[in-house]
Parts: structure tokens; C-alpha cells; sequence
């Protein structure tokens, strides 16, 4: 590299490409968009998956609730338009992320099959995973950790996902994954194996060159 | 690491903390945010920075008008409610990312402290670094690479920055760059040795043990 001599001149472009980002990190970007019910274990799957994906050395991070409503979201309420902005957001700051090289994890209920398009379309060459938590609405009340299905029922949570609001289920979700029939540790084995096959992730035992080739292809 | 047998088991957070993340890329997360008039070499500067910082094996990214004005803050203007959302959203999402553990730049004109400000409250323990590209109006009004200024002074763009529009200088930015003074390699220079004084990146040679304690400390 050489520093130009003109103190004036300008890059049109960043200095680093993201196929150099996949080269480094030894894996390619990703959005992994987890969906489903409340209670139907997006946050507990999608932080296994974060952790295991550390484990192999990835750089992976999870916006959810806790990080995102917050914060770059905290001017959003819960009108139709407010939460179809919430998801927008949130798919462009995963897409950024992504584009930074990282495997970017997101757990929003997010029930609208448009909303979850237009993140879809915002990330290019396959690097959107859209991860369909399949778990009856049953079996999601049956769990309900805060209480959230039981107050909905009564009448005491307006436009509850499942009893008083529509979820729109993937019709071509990348990965479904049956959180009531699986064990985490399953479900989680479920995630990586497409990851690899897809070859997102190196399978164990290959080196940098076979990823910089599927990379390349 | 063991799985829990129960398929129903929630984590409150997420399973890696920031310091974890520290150690894996061996420098901390940080926000590099560049400030300063139009022409005044924010973008040049930090993608130079980028560039020197990927070199050096760190996780960074820059966030700029190409990547943000186009996606996350399309549905913003120029009117000054405007102005202010896409400072704040830029702000955040740059802290998502510094908590991701990526050392993220940004370069935006940014002229208002109490933007500035607002952006620097959300980052935690020193990981906020103001960098104002200090350069003389008349310096930057003769680079004006893209013709804006002359436009300005033409009437032809309300409320330009320097012009028409004012730019409150940092009163205790982290580093100043003399941009209309400094080679860029100067300039590049004088910011990496910031860097590494406050222990955001490794001085060249030291090893992991050496930031760990710097982390912890």
C-alpha cells in the first residue's frame, strides 16, 4: 500500500471489500432471521446458536428486544406502522452488520410475511437465513415464562401475536426448526448443519482455501 | 459448556460478554467518530484508518452516507428533526456494533455538540473517541472536490454547513487532526498512537496477556 503524496485525495470506496472480510474471519456474513411465536424459543435458540458459532471462533452478535427497543428503537410504539418500521430497522442494521462480516442473529417475533421480505431483499447472494421456530400455539401457552399469553387471553395485552393478532408463517423459511419436538442441543445442530452445507461455516477439519474457494465460486 | 436437558430454559442475556469478546479479537470495541466540515477529510481519513486498522488484524467498519443515508435513514430528510434522527440512529447503531466488538468508524459532517453529544452518552467507558477534522473553511472551499461549496455560495444549496448553516466545533474532542496541516500518513499516525496510548488496539508487539490486563484493569 502507498499513501498518496496529495493530502487531497479522495477513496471512492471503502478500503477493505467484504470478500477480504470472509478471507480474515474464515467465514462468509449472514443474517440469521429468527421468527416464530412468543414462547416459541427464538432467544433461547438464537443464543445457543451465538454461543456454539463463538466457540468456532465466528464473529456473531444477537440484536433482540433487550438491545435494539432500547435503544436505535426507542422511538418506535406499537402502532402497525411503528412496528413495521421496528422491523425495517432492524433488518438494515443486520444487513450492515452482515455486511461487516459478522454472522448477525436477530429474534424478533416479527409475524408479517411482507416485513420479513423487505429484510430479505436488503441482503445479497443467499446471506439471509430465515429460521421459522415451529412451536404449536399450544405448546407456546403451555410455557409462557412471563405470563404474556395469559394476560392476552384476558383481554389485558390488545394485539397479542397468535390470540388477537395474526403470525404469518414462512412459506419457504431456509430452516424450520420444530422447538416442540427438539432438544436445543438438536435444534442448534439443525442451524449449523445448514450453515456448513451452505458453506457459511467451514465443517470442521477444512482449511481457509476451501472456504476462500467456496467464497469465490 | 453443557446443555440443559429442559427444552423450556430461557438465558437473560446473551452467552458472550463484551470482555469475551475483547480477548477473542484482541483490541476493544471502540466508536471513531469523525467530525468536521465538508471537505475537511473525514472520509478519506477514516477510510485510511480503516484500512491501516485491518492491517493490523482488527475487527472495524466505517459508517458513511453510502452505507446509512440509502438504507437505515432512508425514510429521513434534511429538515432539522431529520438531522437529528440520523445522528442519533447512526449513533446507535455504531455502539451495537462497538458492543459487537468492532472498532466502528464514522464519518459525518455531525455538526451540532448536542448530536455529538447524544451519540457519545451511549457509549460506555471511554469507547467513544470524537476525532474533529479540524480544516479552515477557505482550505476546504478550495478542495471542494464535488463543487458543493461553490453551489452554496451560490445560493443553489440551503442550509450548507460553513455557508449558510453552522458547524460547532468540538470543545473536548479526543483528537484533533489538522487535516489542512498533515500529510494523511501524519494524520493516520497521530490517531493509531491514540489509539494504542489508550489501549484500544495492542502497541506492536505486545501480546494477549498485556491487553487482557488492560481490559480487566
Amino acid at each position: 500500500m502507498t499513501t498518496p503524496k496529495s493530502k487531497n485525495i479522495t477513496w471512492a470506496h471503502s478500503a477493505i471489500d467484504h470478500e477480504t472480510r470472509v478471507r480474515r474471519n474464515q467465514h462468509k456474513g449472514a443474517v440469521l432471521w429468527f421468527t416464530g411465536l412468543s414462547s416459541s424459543g427464538k432467544s433461547t435458540l438464537s443464543r445457543e446458536v451465538e454461543r456454539r458459532l463463538f466457540e468456532r471462533g465466528c464473529h456473531c452478535y444477537i440484536l433482540d428486544g433487550d438491545n435494539v427497543r432500547h435503544g436505535l428503537n426507542r422511538d418506535l410504539g406499537f402502532s402497525p406502522a411503528d412496528r413495521e418500521e421496528n422491523i425495517r430497522r432492524i433488518g438494515e442494521v443486520a444487513n450492515l452488520m452482515r455486511d461487516a462480516g459478522m454472522i448477525t442473529l436477530t429474534a424478533f417475533i416479527s409475524p408479517y410475511r411482507r416485513d420479513r421480505r423487505g429484510c430479505r431483499d436488503l441482503v445479497p447472494d443467499g446471506g439471509f437465513i430465515e429460521i421459522y421456530c415451529q412451536c404449536s400455539l399450544e405448546e407456546c401457552e403451555r410455557r409462557d415464562p412471563k405470563g404474556l399469553y395469559k394476560k392476552a387471553r384476558a383481554g389485558q395485552i390488545p394485539e397479542f401475536t397468535g390470540i388477537s393478532a395474526p403470525y404469518e408463517a414462512p412459506e419457504a423459511a431456509e430452516i424450520v426448526v420444530e422447538t416442540d419436538k427438539l432438544s436445543i442441543e438438536e435444534s442448534v445442530a439443525q442451524i449449523i448443519a445448514y450453515l456448513e452445507a451452505q458453506r457459511i461455516l467451514q465443517a470442521n477439519g477444512e482449511n481457509g482455501q476451501d472456504l476462500e474457494r467456496a467464497v469465490n465460486s
